[in-house]
């Protein structure tokens, strides 16, 4: 069934029954807006707000993702934001655009997968809005969370000296972006790895549980997540810390399906993982005598997270050294949502 | 200047540049996420939330909005949905969907509008997303606000007996719709009345104040703003309430421009009024004995607001009573987002 047929306040009706609540929802979806109870907050805790959107064709197509996975990147992206902030997800409201044709089942899986993610870090789905369009399907999500004053993190607060550190591994997503070519060299690649590129490409996981274990360890600087790419999102953090960087391309963290697709394809797994974007770790830096203190932290919530560089003066810009000494700029290039593509 | 000549961080830059902050934004635009200070918050506050999106062929075109009211009624819309929770409004997240040829004057233009309104009401743009899109242009805002918890309205709360009452009039927006359609006609409407007609469709004024005065009165049981049409926003009150309602049709404020209008087409301006919708005017009721109290409020805050009816038992539906006595049903249409149309 089409959703023009089934009729705004059906579907309404259709995507909202049952969303699970939290007791700090005073009233939810129905009225003209949410009632959101504060009284969990401490008297120094702070509101994060953060908006991002996925758009069919330029984020997600649904000949490759599945709209379970749709639905859950729209609230994942925004959690990372929150992540980022050393937030607790609380609350998130969904604006859709749906083109009149679309199939309603397509729109409960979207809403299946919003759902799920929801549910494992009990964000209560709050409000929302449903528009239509004569162009492509898109989920617009806003989240809510809450972050103790005197740990909030932001990419300012770095200073030169500090290490340079990232959770997990990078450029996944991008190798799964590149899957979507179907370039004949890629059956050489394993089937474990293509899995792996096209799951961190379609469902990426955000740090949620990370973020705010980073932020509450109190040794972080500077902390943003690597959506726009390691080089790019690098570059936000140093601007916005008044610092240069200097990155040691050896350890590096690439992630081993991106340097087998990369191999297959004749591409530099190292630029996947400095260029790709989408990666959703997250990026921070910590002064060096804190190091042993934040590993610890790392350790216990984050599972993994490797220094990767160092922040240097002001005006030295970004750099990269290489295991033989050589050291090159490294030019802060990433996702731009408008580049012609 | 096409947007995807200036890039994403350009144009972000110049659409955020100097943007009004508030002392309770701890951290705007530019970061991962806003922190929002709350200590402007009383301990029995509640947060309030929404989001509403304009979409381009939708919602607005280009050759009748100018990009300024684009912008003004996005934001308006949602400062519309706060203001029927009884809400003071604070904060605004705004994300953009953006075809890549836009004209970057475009976006200054809409971005001039969203200020402007936030301006008014000391609203901050806390946040936002810009995302290239190869369908329409579509601004989604979302709102925060602040409302005490024992003074905060929903749809729910009225009981039969209650009176129902509307701010302003109604069908001069939808008398703006009928205006864009060019019949040879609507020649013989006065000019004032097309100015004021348009002005209603593409540039509402939320009842910011008139709602929180209402909520802060204690006399109101129930509240929405009238954004689908009268008889379609009355059913959601009376579903939401549990109760049947009946209007008196020779009471209903129908805008002048709107009577003008229906008359050049010989069309039913009642039936504007009725069905119209995006009046973004207060639909509200009060119990008789606090009838005198309210009006106090509204003649203070609200300029006008009329007794247009009353709410009946559970289960008698929508009727509409006529000056010579005839009763009929009242359907409760209105606009369906997703209607063909």
């Amino acid at each position: 069934m089409r959703i023009d047929e089934l009729g705004e306040f059906a579907l309404i009706a259709r995507l909202t029954a049952g969303l699970p609540s939290r007791a700090d929802v005073a009233l939810g979806v129905g009225d003209d807006a949410a009632l959101l109870n504060l009284s969990g907050f401490a008297a120094d805790s702070l509101l994060v707000a953060t908006c991002d959107a996925q758009v069919e064709r330029q984020h997600f197509t649904l000949d490759v993702a599945t709209p379970e996975e749709i639905g859950h990147k729209a609230l994942a992206v925004n959690l990372s934001d929150l992540a980022a902030m050393g937030a607790a997800p609380l609350w998130a409201l969904v604006s859709l655009l749906l083109p009149r044709a679309l199939d309603v089942a397509t729109l409960d899986g979207v809403y299946a997968g919003l759902r799920s993610l929801a549910a494992r870090y009990s964000v209560a789905l709050v409000g929302g809005n449903v528009a239509a369009t004569d162009g492509p399907l898109a989920i617009d999500v806003t989240a809510l969370g809450r972050v103790p004053r005197d740990r909030a993190l932001t990419r300012a607060g770095g200073s030169p000296g500090d290490l340079v550190l990232v959770t997990g591994t990078l450029g996944a997503a991008a190798a799964g972006v590149l899957l979507q070519g179907g370039d004949a060299r890629l059956d050489a690649v394993a089937g474990e790895a293509k899995t792996h590129a096209r799951a961190a490409q379609v469902s990426p996981q955000p740090r949620v549980a990370e973020g705010q274990a980073l932020a509450g360890s109190g040794v972080v600087t500077a902390m943003l997540d690597v959506s726009d790419g390691l080089a790019a999102d690098l570059g936000h953090l140093c601007a916005a810390s008044n610092a240069g960087a200097e990155l040691d391309a050896d350890v590096i963290p690439v992630d081993p399906a991106a340097s087998e697709v990369a191999a297959a394809l004749g591409r530099d797994a190292l630029q996947l993982a400095l260029e790709g974007g989408e990666d959703y770790e997250l990026l921070f830096t910590v002064p060096p005598a804190r190091l042993e203190q934040a590993l610890a932290v790392v350790a216990e919530a984050v599972g993994i997270a490797r220094v990767i560089g160092r922040l240097t003066e002001p005006g030295s810009g970004l750099r990269i050294r290489f295991a033989d000494g050589r050291i090159e700029h490294l030019a802060a290039r990433g996702w731009d949502h408008l580049r012609p593509q």
